[in-house]
């Protein structure tokens, strides 16, 4: 269940408090350059310890347990570990009894029969991000030369809301925002109709990521109010390049060669330190909660870097079921 | 790559105009009743022939050809099979050299190098929904008592919207629109911790429906400019009721007990009859293409019935996985 | 569940005396010849009607529905459906009460909670290798210039085996054998490490076949008395030539260029005329069963084609899957 | 590719000389309890250091990264991971020119491009089998009241084999040997018809062990000599007792309630000291192969462990599967 991509293939361990994160990356061809190294600038990117971003501070130094040899890899699955040096699980000690709400806390307990380990989200913590990050390291290298770049359209409703985050803070509260990825160079053909169309793949990925609310390729929503003949994107010549991408590149589920364009919102941070209305689990009575630890302001501002390895994950799959299905026999 | 779902499964197979369309359903327990006669009133709903839809008029008796023995599901996958009495593919002839803008024609032709069924869209046909509506038949009987409404909730940007539709089918254009999707009585613990979030599930089968652009979970973009003291649902007793409905019945992934409910943006139609620039995929020269033949001004009008059945089939199938999950050993 | 394959995939429906049995084949590529005629030949050598083979005959005349446009495959899933003219469900009355031994009667009623169809095995019948033939005709031309060849070794114990069979069919009995399945020319490479060897391949592959008891490649069972340094196949070039093949052409679950080779053990057919003692499902009392109908005296004789198709369907998804492994980026 | 299941799954990553073996399991209900001691008694089984099999001694202890809390399981993926302590590569220095006759030394190399990972076999090492055997160890907790047990049938032809294996190893050779693996108080309505039949899921699993070349149920190759009449078990009363069990427990790919029987082939060990025809992959030129370092001479001796291991993930697996299928909806 925790595993995404059919040829590419992902898959994740781990709790925000417990010893370390895995993530096993099966499907890789052999003969890719990977070193330690190679993880530290977007496992950096995705870290906090900047305004609006929790104070938790962990190493995040991978360990590469296996798939890499002489600094290549090998065909092999991949196991990436990386230690939580920062947990602090003391901190969560109350919210085994009073979920947070906004937060996985009360369907963890319930999905779970209470077996699930609560500390700082337990397996639900975007602490798990770690892992795609890592594996979208290595999946950024298998769809070049293809890029995936995301930013930050807006937080709090406005495109320059640094002042807005330090409010919120320091009024124990949070922020949400959108977020918009780019794809250029992924060329035409990715995605299948129907149920593996591109959309859906890269959706389905999408939300595995805590906090996205929703999604929307090319104009999206806008597509709402629009006529066919604006919507339109007219074709200009026959490699499928296009006068307009209101389409965000797919069409009928297969990317058709322009830049891949979406969008996907963001909620405020569950985890405010405001006081909130829950329930005690033990007596059934109404009580309240005040989050005390280390949390995001606005978790927006870690968002990119997830979305772009998210992208580039299912890319990489896409790709590589696109080579097998038109790939010669056996 | 046309199948969706791990132990509740459907597979499509079709074209628009080939001989007819196929659907097998895989994982239906057995004992479930059903009769050809089940599937007549939402085929019905999904079927054109009214103001805003296509005048393609097809009988849509669909044979069960397997898995249904003395008007009982036996356990057995289930074909289920409905001819295509109203295709007319002489009216695409043309399009198998200019590929309609905002349609699958250039993916299809550049996907499937020139192979593919170009007549009516072929395989990427929205003709294809029938089988989604007919495997959301079954759907709907094994996760009762929930139950799966879905509704139309604005058309070209308005909530009484019939005489647009009518001005936009005249000026031989079309709408867009967006329906809102809500499941009552689901229960709580669907869906998984990230890869399988419930969002993710969802998600995925809903972009298989044709035309549509994004889609958005409770209060979904809203949250974008909400804050978090603002979004956060306060639980209100053991059982996980909410006093506000924020998160759209999902936290963490997994559904919390409250009504499910999303909301996803339909495009206007790609085929309208005004002028369009496309290419001449034999010459390479720039073309001009007005699409003839039978077409919705309004898609959107058709698809609530198919959003239904999209959202039952996943449901079922989390369903399915879950009691698996929790279930007895061997 | 009724499903093979990861990119090549194989999806069976039906009954024995249902009215069709449809097959749908996900992942083929476009651009394969394809017509009515071309599943003929083997559809031929599957259908019974020889000496030792049941008097049932069908027509056997697919109807090709889906993904298959102007003679070649669109890239699309096809669905191939083969009405049942033979079937006779009269005659199999008293099965539904009386499950017949060493077969799938009882195993059905139980699984499936007495919902299954009965009807000459209703599902489990070998009637829908029908299917299985059908997409290994596909899977041949895929696989080419690889070839496979299935030949029956020995029935009844013997190489000369016309006396044996007709012997036991007029004892009202029946005669199991042994089939060698090898392939030509695969080409090194095929399968993967540990779960998905290509020895776990064939074998799940080749165990969905009715009546197969047991699998062994290359010299197999013999390998048990063997030491190590008479088994090992001493290797003569970089190409992967060896001296003997005792392997059977696959070393650490992948294919290392010379022959498979492998042999499945296929049981005397469980219906036989003459009396066995079995329950009545209704009572509870022991009850005696004589079969009648149309039967086998030998199913071995029906077995080569059907495991022909089986190992080519197999192959072929092992292929695309290299392909993919190995294929460039998105 | 390394992973088992649908819904209980098992993926393997690992190398015999690098840091770790790490095997995660997803869907393992909440609620078992679980620690490290509970590996230890398997862990010890599988572990070499016995007459006739290999002198690695590696401590194997594992840690439990993910998944366990407070002594049971969470419900969420446990990642385990045993540290490679008795890795000795530099023994293995000059395999990677001179590929080992009946080893995966030459596919590997092949397939994965010269890039994998050649030390001790790499990832295609026995040494994996650790997490099988681990993961067995939950296997075994979930499918209880089912016990499975294997004993070695015979060695190098003989029942008693003390004295064969201390010759062969004296003469730096290996000996095969059979395994029977047999299941009891299982339950019938396990596997389902066709491609997921208990012997197609079994004989996948069981193939994933190194060095197994063949498999068969109950009376297996038997089968092919005997008559309907006697090999088809009489069915004594409503439960599916049987008066023999020559079917292994299996009918029609589904457990009938019997004892599941079934015997694996299991090949010498291919590392022999005995000088060896090989081929130098750097020159080209025929080569001459003594093997050092530390092996089996028997390593059927090894192999009921991890057969155990095997069969109870294959059964926990379908038992969660079934009871999916039977489950109430959502």
């Amino acid at each position: 269940m925790n595993s995404l991509g059919r040829v590419f293939r992902v898959s994740l361990a781990g709790e925000s408090h417990g010893p370390a994160i895995g993530v096993v990356i099966d499907g890789c061809p052999p003969g890719v350059s990977l070193a330690v190294a190679d993880f530290a600038a977007d496992l950096d990117r995705r870290r906090g310890g900047r305004p609006g971003t929790t104070a938790r501070q962990d190493d995040d130094v991978p360990e590469i347990v296996s798939g890499v040899h002489n600094g290549y890899t090998t065909g092999s699955p991949m196991l990436v570990v990386v230690r939580n040096s920062g947990a602090q699980p003391a901190a969560y000690d109350e919210l085994a009894r009073t979920p947070r709400p906004g937060h996985a806390d009360w369907t963890a307990w319930h999905r779970f029969r209470g077996f699930n380990d609560p500390r700082g989200g337990g397996h639900f913590s975007g602490r798990l991000t770690v892992g795609l990050v890592e594996a979208g390291v290595i999946a950024k290298k298998l769809i070049a030369p293809a890029s995936v770049e995301a930013r930050i359209v807006e937080i709090g409703g406005a495109a320059s809301f640094d002042a807005l985050i330090e409010q919120a803070r320091a009024e124990g509260d949070s922020l949400g925002g959108i977020v918009e990825c780019r794809v250029s160079r992924a060329g035409a053909g990715l995605g299948e109709p129907f149920f593996d169309s591109l959309e859906s793949l890269l959706s389905h990925a999408v939300f595995a990521i805590p906090a996205v609310m929703g999604i929307e390729f090319g104009v999206g929503f806008g597509a709402a109010r629009m006529r066919g003949s604006e919507l339109n994107d007219p074709i200009l010549d026959v490699s499928g390049r296009t006068a307009s991408n209101h389409a965000g590149g797919i069409n009928g589920g297969i990317s058709n060669g322009n830049d891949i364009v979406f969008r996907v919102i963001v909620k405020p941070a569950a985890s405010i330190a405001k006081p909130q209305r829950t329930v005690d689990l033990m007596t059934g009575e109404p009580a309240e909660i005040r989050i005390g630890g280390r949390h995001d302001a606005c978790i927006a501002l870690r968002v990119p870097v997830v979305l772009e390895a998210t992208t580039a994950i299912v890319l990489a799959d896409a790709g590589r079921l696109a080579a097998g299905l038109s790939g010669a026999g056996s």
